[in-house]
């Protein structure tokens, strides 16, 4: 069937074309469909939107990706034809119903995916079946190992050693103590982390606060081995590219997580750098993503599974995750507080849990004896090396060697909420803090956020300050405050926590 | 934040906006958030979708639905402000967990399918957990209500009697056989029917042949109650218009029939006009949709109590849907068979399946004695009431009442295929047979398709015809002809089936 077409100069993600209703429905073309579009002879696959009125009978509109593959001006004659969606769709429908998939059919998908040969609807179709079905552990390692091959690998020519959390947890701020320290120690760990999605601010957002942490594979080798570590955003290095796409387009609209893809996904990032030698941090309790101990374990032993069959180490601390580490949450508030800790003026929880994993890892890597990896850490970042090993990271991403915490600039407005009566906090939740961090402007807003005084176990007195908002904007301020009153973030034993009626 | 319009003028379906990914970006705005867009005190909400390239910074593309809501134009300022996904997105997040939803959560979701407040992403989600968790009774009949309610819903003024397939089978042409059989015998009829989707011809494209079928829901009252019965398309009437969404944008895409949007489906359509009485027909055996008697009962079951529930009484009929009924697939050539058999010259399977599904009607509404429908149906068809009445259906639909077999073209392209051998035929593969008129060109190709003559347990001696294929276009012939000699869609008892090795 011939068309003429009608350059529609945007780029939409995938090569796609719209056609009239009325030629769709004469021609047996259905939205969704993919048809081969020939224009002097050259050739694409495209994924069919149709319309009552933007693109008349006998016309097809070609958006931007069709017009550069085809190099199509307005009014060229084009050819479409009928053609099969994918091999890989079929493989999709059959963890749709519930069968394994080979190693080949699982690269043919994640191929597919990075190549942008299937829709949103096929790809959260997947990514549904994954979440109901499930994968076994011959899946989960050919996933992680189309995720790594579909994308770049970096050499660094050493040993690489890493870290990584499952995430969940607010303020979690380790990985800019225990990168240092670790470098410190001798060793070499390039980490690449990501930006917030649902969260106040995920690490590189953090980092972002003391050094640009966008780099090219290239620079980020360079910084990597200059400094013996670094912490950059992983979104522009083009490691387990697929990943981004399945996060993009379905995880995150859905709020979709499926085991599997979870424990793909970050061993596949840490495949993509060569490391041999992984720490994986598992927060567990009530309000992070692993509920209890006994998930935890089960997940420790995935990992470590996973790792074996790829040739990593991995070795998994399960941690406190029920609240925020240490006190801050926020870009802003968090760098400050993890370079104060690095100073050596840090609150405990941050100290212990950053020392704990990274002392794993000092004795998987045979630095420190087995049991004396705590104890390791902790003197390294005593003595002030992992401060000076954090300066020369700093240094080597083009960030100010010798910044200071008070030249960190939280948002101008504030507001603190006090203790409506005297006692011991028997609740924070988890995601109330992130919420109101959230809405307070974080991560957009890099000086907003908020510290948490009343954590879990301290005993607080009527009208001590028990949380403080940041905000940058006053508006986005008080949204905070009234999310903050309405949430009631921190519970306190013997506080009245409802009303009934309720004020109206 | 204040951008300046960039209108697109192409209907998305659904309200859209597009983003440079650098604003984006600074905004916290991500891929499939909604944003609240504003211009002069009037308000929209919108999906956000990103760009690198079309809009630039400062700039916001709208696409036409936007447009119109908002009257923009190129260069106005418009903002946008976060605003939270709907209320009915953390019901089918909820559906995903597992859990069972309320009557009002349906109807929320329901209603957003109708008003394209959910993406596509977000309906897969939705069906996805419809096809893994199921639904209960309850949840079933609030979404049949749901798809009633936010439709048009027809009233006759008197009582309607219906007739419904579960579908899979091709060539089931016996609608336009049990609507002239009903209907001559004093029951008003008002059949709306679908168009094929991936079969070769859907009862609005047979019953196409012979009169128009689509009309508005005024007109479409005025033709049934002037014949007592009517064979239209329900694709314009706006009956049940979210199961339409339903099946465009996620179920074809995904070749995804969840058992319970397919009992909610079928029953939304008969509320919708009112029926008080249907018969439902469950095609059973391989190859069709219903593969065992077992399954057939427990989907009579269904149906029967769904009907309860909504005051509708229904009768199933469990026939074998193992091969096609009668001889012919796609439109020209069902019609044809169609008008044969009302006129007394029809195969034996299509006599006897159409008059026994209408017996069973007839017997509901008690113009038949119970056991006595069958033979009911038959005088009727017999004596040549039920071709009067289809030529009166014809003639209000405004197609040609004197209409004869010979009038109506079939494909001039013809082929025949051979038996290899003596012997019984023992296996007819429906999915072959479909796939095969379907490339011959069915339903676009209105005269293409097939005559299947050696169904099974015919004797069939060597050199007899057992196939015919027929085409509009002799490249489709030829294509459609390759593909039944590679998939054999007629097995004969003591046929060769594979040479191993095969020709190369």
């Amino acid at each position: 069937m011939e068309f003429r077409s009608k350059v529609i100069d945007i780029q939409v993600g995938r090569p796609s074309i719209v056609l009239n209703e009325s030629d769709a429905e004469s021609t047996g073309v259905r939205v969704h469909d993919r048809v081969k579009v020939s224009f002097s002879g050259q050739t694409v696959i495209a994924l069919v939107e149709t319309t009552e009125t933007y693109v008349g009978r006998g016309e097809i509109g070609v958006f931007r990706e069709v017009k550069q593959s085809l190099k199509l001006k307005d009014g060229d004659s084009v050819s479409i034809a009928h053609t099969s969606p994918p091999e890989s769709l079929n493989y999709i429908k059959k963890k749709m119903g519930g069968a394994l998939l080979s190693r080949d059919e699982i690269f043919s998908i994640i191929e597919d995916v990075v190549d942008y040969n299937l829709s949103d609807v096929e790809i959260a179709a997947f990514m549904m079946s994954q979440h109901f079905h499930g994968m076994n552990m011959d899946e989960i390692e050919a996933l992680t190992r189309a995720l790594v091959e579909t994308g770049e690998i970096i050499d660094f020519g050493q040993t690489v050693y890493d870290k990584h959390s499952v995430g969940g947890v607010p303020g979690n701020k380790v990985s800019l103590l225990i990168v240092p320290i670790i470098s410190a120690s001798g060793l070499l760990i390039p980490k690449t982390s990501s930006k917030a999605i649902t969260s106040p601010s995920g690490t590189a957002d953090t980092m972002g606060i003391l050094a640009p942490v966008e780099f090219s594979p290239q620079e980020f080798k360079q910084i990597a081995l200059k400094a013996s570590g670094a912490i950059v955003w992983g979104g522009r290095l083009g490691l387990a590219p697929a990943d981004d796409v399945l996060i993009k387009r379905v995880e995150y609209p859905l709020g979709l997580d499926p085991y599997s893809q979870m424990l793909a996904s970050i061993m596949a990032k840490k495949m993509a750098v060569g490391a041999s030698c992984v720490v994986i941090d598992i927060p567990t309790g009530r309000g992070s993503k692993v509920e209890d101990e006994d998930e935890a374990r089960r997940s420790s032993a995935d990992f470590m599974e996973l790792g074996r069959r790829l040739g990593i180490r991995v070795v998994c601390g399960i941690t406190y995750g029920g609240q925020p580490v240490g006190h801050t949450v926020g870009p802003v508030l968090e760098a400050k507080e993890a370079l104060e800790t690095l100073m050596g003026k840090g609150p405990t929880s941050l100290v212990e849990k950053s020392t704990a994993l990274a002392g794993l890892l000092l004795e998987a890597a045979g630095v420190a004896a087995p049991k004396f990896g705590h104890e390791y850490a902790k003197k390294v970042l005593e003595s002030g090396k992992a401060l000076e090993k954090m300066r020369q990271i700093i240094e080597a991403q083009g960030g100010n060697p010798n910044v200071k915490p008070e030249d960190l600039q939280v948002g101008q407005h504030k507001i603190s909420i006090y203790s409506p009566c005297d006692g011991y906090v028997t609740e924070v939740d988890n995601s109330a803090i992130s919420a109101i961090a959230r809405i307070a402007g974080a991560p957009v807003d890099r000086g907003a956020g908020l510290v948490l005084y009343g954590k879990r176990g301290r005993y607080v007195k009527k009208d001590d300050v028990i949380l403080e908002i940041y905000a940058e904007r006053s508006t986005r301020l008080s949204e905070a405050y009234n999310l903050a009153v309405q949430k009631k973030p921190v519970t306190i034993e013997g506080m009245l926590l409802h009303r009934v009626p309720e004020y109206t």
